[in-house]
């Protein structure tokens, strides 16, 4: 008797001796992992190989049987340590061939940049015998898709400027109708403030008892993320239930500190409020260093409501760039309560905004004092005729301290637009 | 005859659901292989596996013929979801042994935090038949290391803040007896403006072949790192005679563009000349929005030699904050030669900095007029008496041509640095 061989949906095969000399860190599982999730496709495994012809063509070889589609990343690019072309078409057993006009079109792209293509590049323009090009709108590599019995195997340039348009433009459609799955819910609820097992416990394990959804909590810099993940086959109507239920409970015990219901980030849900208020916002930042108007202009179309920032990382620029009075430095210190409200006054009035948050604060490793701690901070928002200002400390290393203060004056913000209704 | 059968030194498997869903990205593989790599050890591959126990197994038992070394991370933890003691139990064809031992440390693990351990936790103190325990000294979740004939495995707890003490403590030891490696020697030389293959060809391929390193071309956003990484049993003169040489064929080809033989960033790089002159620095932003600042002062010290940042993304910001006229704007527009030299002189003297350098144009997606393409960017830096202005198009979306913008303002500092000797 056979037993039926169920293969799975999907493998990939990410290629790279940097990911395993640990030079990079891998971004491509991740970002397939999810798209296919949202298209109700599973991803099942995962591997990871040495730019070898060998090596490649062994893993991808391996895996054929076993799926039906097989990602692999990586390695398509000009120079002597890109192999992934050949290694992949010696598991498929395929010779390269030379694509006209694939060349020419290689030859465009760096013509219309003012360069001309190397001989090293026409490499790019070979793929195996039979497969299908996936052409790379934004760089050299294009990629390909070549069947082997039931099974598609997709190869994909590594940049993931270049590979993420090739996913959503090509491999999205072709697993779509390779599985015909419907969509799978996903809920995002976004959390500032609160760590993970804290979160856990206020929220009460009744709360957290879904059957519609698997959930997971995800921590980032800027606070957890509770991710709701439709089970196959769970009912629609009890997907909203649950959904609206634990978004209350939430809601309940976390107040402003749930931020957002969806994919947004925080500085994008304040910047939507502004927009739709049609009132502005200005950003005086010293040991965030400029990280405030990073992540806010991060959002196309945010000078709408963002005048204005000055990272004003000296003394001597906090009070000729912020206005912040001499005397009030010398009498409490640049990292002060005092020193953060006028700092949030003066850029909201040199920037003539509605709003000013400013961040004064020891991001480390040096510059503490027995009173300052390291990860001590100020963040402060001010409009006119107000001002409120939150004494933190916030743990980690100077990365973290400098991401969780910007985070935070953009919180302190948005739960002020909050609490004014 | 028999093929000796040569083993691997390393293989990582990597145990989770989450990093299969695309909701957690792997940070073990970087860490192990670059420890690994530090004591001349190879990490061969990694393959990422889901929650479930035979799945584990199976991973385990396929990769136990060829590796000598196996690290399972993940999956060790108290809930239902956490199986890898029992998959590599399986695949070690072990039953789990309870230890009364670790049961108690885990109690008072819990007792000193005011908790009390779980019934749950009991599994955590359950390990196979013959394995060593690793000891966590920050949680719970102790790991395990077991002999299959002359195979060792490592299973280590998914935080990362308890799986690296254990890797330091315990696993690096064991594979440096196992191995009895030298480490081994890894220069990088990073670049900037230059692409992959352009790089490649400008150097040669006679001034590439290098006997006593492998080489990897690393592009990331403000160029390509150029990795060497020592060949065992390269010997040493030969190991400085050729890392010589290829320096100085950098050097002879791109100039300045080579800015770093070792493991600076750029804006630190630029800090440093700035810092060893007692110069000090300023910067205006329009389309980069702060990068530049958060760039400069991720280096702790920087206050030494950073003044200020303003962020001007608005015009009228640009003719407050910085001084930029009113009519300079009106006749060429923010995304102009002329503005960019007004903002890079503006902040200079306000900021009363040696240096200023300005960053003005369209990030896009929005905002492109027929003669100014998304991309077109304004980089420049401008001191007492002079300046300097490029015009550039960058290619990519949003957030590339924000980072490469930021990288080339900062670049042209140092171009202008280097060249004044």
């Amino acid at each position: 008797m056979t037993v039926p061989h169920i293969k799975h949906d999907v493998e990939v095969v990410l290629v790279g001796d940097e990911l395993l000399r640990g030079e990079r860190r891998d971004a491509h599982l991740p970002y397939i992992a999810r798209a296919c999730a949202r298209h109700g496709v599973r991803v099942h495994a995962a591997h990871t190989v040495g730019d070898d012809v060998a090596k490649i063509a062994e893993a991808v070889r391996s895996r054929l049987p076993h799926t039906r589609a097989l990602v692999v990343t990586g390695g398509l690019g000009p120079t002597d340590d890109d192999t992934t072309r050949e290694g992949v078409a010696e598991a498929l057993d395929a010779v390269l061939e030379f694509h006209e006009d694939e060349w020419r079109r290689i030859e465009a792209f760096f013509a219309t940049r003012g360069r001309t293509a190397t001989e090293a590049n026409r490499r790019q323009a070979h793929f195996p015998r039979g497969a299908e090009i996936i052409v790379n709108e934004r760089g050299t590599a294009s990629g390909f898709c070549a069947a082997v019995g039931d099974t598609l195997v997709f190869v994909l340039p590594g940049p993931p400027g270049e590979l993420q348009p090739m996913v959503e433009s090509f491999v999205l459609a072709r697993l779509e109708s390779l599985f015909a799955r419907p969509r799978l819910r996903v809920e995002t609820f976004r959390t500032i403030g609160v760590g993970e097992s804290q979160l856990g416990e206020a929220v009460g394990a009744d709360a957290w008892r879904v059957d519609a959804y698997s959930i997971s909590w995800l921590p980032n810099v800027a606070g957890v993320d509770v991710v709701l993940t439709q089970k196959p086959g769970a009912d629609a109507a009890q997907l909203d239930v649950e959904a609206a239920r634990l978004q209350a409970r939430l809601e309940e015990v976390l107040g402003t500190k749930l931020y957002e219901r969806g994919e947004r980030a925080l500085a994008q849900v304040a910047g939507d409020l502004l927009k739709a208020r049609g009132e502005t916002l200005a950003a005086a930042e010293s040991l965030t260093g400029g990280t405030i108007g990073r992540l806010v202009t991060e959002t196309a179309g945010s000078s709408e409501y963002f005048r204005a920032g000055v990272v004003a990382y000296s003394n001597e620029s906090k009070v000729d760039l912020l206005g912040v009075r001499g005397e009030t430095i010398e009498q409490y210190g640049a990292v002060s309560e005092e020193a953060c409200t006028e700092m949030a006054h003066g850029i909201r009035r040199r920037a003539k905004a509605t709003y000013g948050i400013a961040t004064t604060g020891i991001a480390g490793p040096g510059g503490a004092t027995p009173h300052k701690p390291v990860g001590l901070t100020f963040i402060g928002v001010a409009w006119e005729g107000g001002s409120q200002v939150r004494r933190v400390i916030y743990p980690g290393d100077r990365g973290a301290i400098r991401d969780r203060a910007a985070h935070g004056a953009l919180w302190l913000l948005y739960d002020h637009l909050r609490r004014r209704g």
